[in-house]
């Protein structure tokens, strides 16, 4: 396949190399000159423009931050082949690609974060294994739906359907609120030395992720804000309920030793499904994926505890 | 120095062991006869109560749950040897010891928790390098104070100097609120299982400690609700103001990305104070800790950045 990739840094670099190592044709393109040049001396074609990248590409994955996608969106309106990305954001992507006329859109987002970036930190193994959401809206072509996720699940991801706003929500609660939680934790040791130095393993994980660079995470959280109010809002009333409970706090915590016990799942038999919409999106509401892609037919999996549940 | 533990779980068991090897005599007690028997298999002595087991002590270390505290407090409160204890909350502890007259009472807790625990998973080396904050009150005698951070420094612990009640604060606040927030964050995928599917780094570390045995989260919570429910109270606020900033959220993420860089903080160089008990509440509150005792002098150390701030 002929795949055009604009924006090498972590994830796109990596895309790079993975689908070159799959044997795919690529092409990549990144704004920074530096980043072009590193790219052709590891061996790559690398455009002088978004338009001599995508130019005779069969697919287009958008691999920019949200904040530059305005400023390469016209070019993927422009070309009649299949898009993709890779933002965290699904909902606010699918409103922006629609806005500007690109015709076949399919949001994406491969939860493959490191704490390296750049196209120097990229490595063609990063999706092995990791969970790749694709995006089945209203409009979603299943056609092009099966191209990705073949495309995908043969890199060694686990593609995952799902609808865009139920991603935007999924996120919130596994990974923007989490950062927001680390945060104001953190922030605690400031004003209270001793408290840091009393700190150890509870201190320690809650916090991790609040070294990450604040702008990183203000424009995670504040692309999917919606959703991230609505989330923190039901945490926060949990927290209350927790908080007017101190004596009797054990039943308040079981359901999240149990949740935690049993994560993360372990995967069930691999079964073979018909690879139609409300079918797929049943598996990604259950916690299941795609492991692999035929004609008409999809390979899926579910969490060892629901296989016996239809 | 003679000295008898009281309750031969993880902590006291450990306690028993490190005590022996740094040469003292120690006998102890545990109120489950198989627990005693494994300690005598080890080559401990062990009484048959706790009568037996403190006669003749000078140093009775009181290393029993909380929950079982009432039980064997009379007896401590009918020796006038040295009393210390190793429970995660000091201000109830200190006022029920001095409710039962317990005369010498010194509030101890060492912050070695193991995901393990009793006899059989207790070390000899499990306080070498962690943080065992010993209160200093009003009625403290600080005699007894430095005996007990000489005897704990000698096991490589740093000997942290705290009020109970700001032992209390910084505990709710690097402990026991980060388990009531692990835990409304890993049971959003009770309900959400495509929210699981997608779960990694951030989820994975925010909400380890959830999986901790209910009643043990329960009963520290419990034990600390004023200060729990207060830092609660604070940090719920916090979230608050971050959810109404979510499109510039940068400012509100900084302190704690901050806090977060430089924690654990780099020891400084050790320097050599004056005993006396504003000097080392002052120590604890920058947050540095005793590393040795000599006759009226102690050797202090404070956080790197902190060293030339006396």
């Amino acid at each position: 396949m002929r795949i055009a990739i604009v924006g090498l840094g972590l994830i796109g670099g990596s895309l790079l190399r993975a689908l070159d190592a799959a044997g795919h044709e690529v092409t990549g393109f990144d704004a920074d000159p530096a980043t072009r040049a590193a790219a052709r001396d590891a061996g790559f074609l690398a455009g002088d423009s978004v338009a001599e990248a995508i130019s005779g590409a069969e697919l287009v994955v958008s691999a920019v931050p949200m904040t530059v996608l305005p400023q390469v969106i016209a070019q993927l309106a422009a070309t009649d082949c299949l898009v993709t990305d890779v933002t965290s954001v699904k909902g606010p992507v699918r409103d922006l690609m629609a806005a500007h006329g690109v015709r076949r859109f399919v949001g994406g987002h491969p939860m493959a974060g490191r704490e390296t970036s750049g196209f120097a930190a990229a490595e063609k193994d990063l999706f092995d294994g990791c969970a790749w959401v694709l995006c089945l809206e209203d409009g979603t072509s299943l056609a092009d739906w099966l191209v990705l996720a073949r495309l995908f699940t043969g890199l060694g991801a686990r593609v995952v359907p799902a609808g865009a706003d139920e991603h935007d929500a999924a996120v919130a609660k596994i990974s923007h609120v989490p950062h927001l939680f680390a945060a104001v934790l953190a922030e605690q040791i400031l004003t209270d030395p001793l408290a840091g130095a009393l700190g150890a393993g509870s201190f320690r994980d809650g916090t991790r992720v609040a070294a990450t660079r604040p702008e990183l995470t203000a424009a995670m959280c504040g692309g999917n804000h919606e959703m991230v109010r609505r989330e923190l809002k039901r945490l926060i009333a949990r927290l209350g309920e927790m908080s007017e409970s101190l004596d009797t706090l054990a039943p308040h915590l079981e359901p999240g030793a149990r949740a935690r016990r049993s994560w993360p799942a372990t995967p069930g038999t691999g079964f073979t499904m018909a690879a139609d919409r409300e079918s797929l999106l049943a598996l990604g509401r259950s916690g299941g994926w795609v492991m692999s892609v035929g004609d008409t037919e999809v390979v899926g999996l579910r969490p060892e505890s629901d296989r016996n549940d239809p």
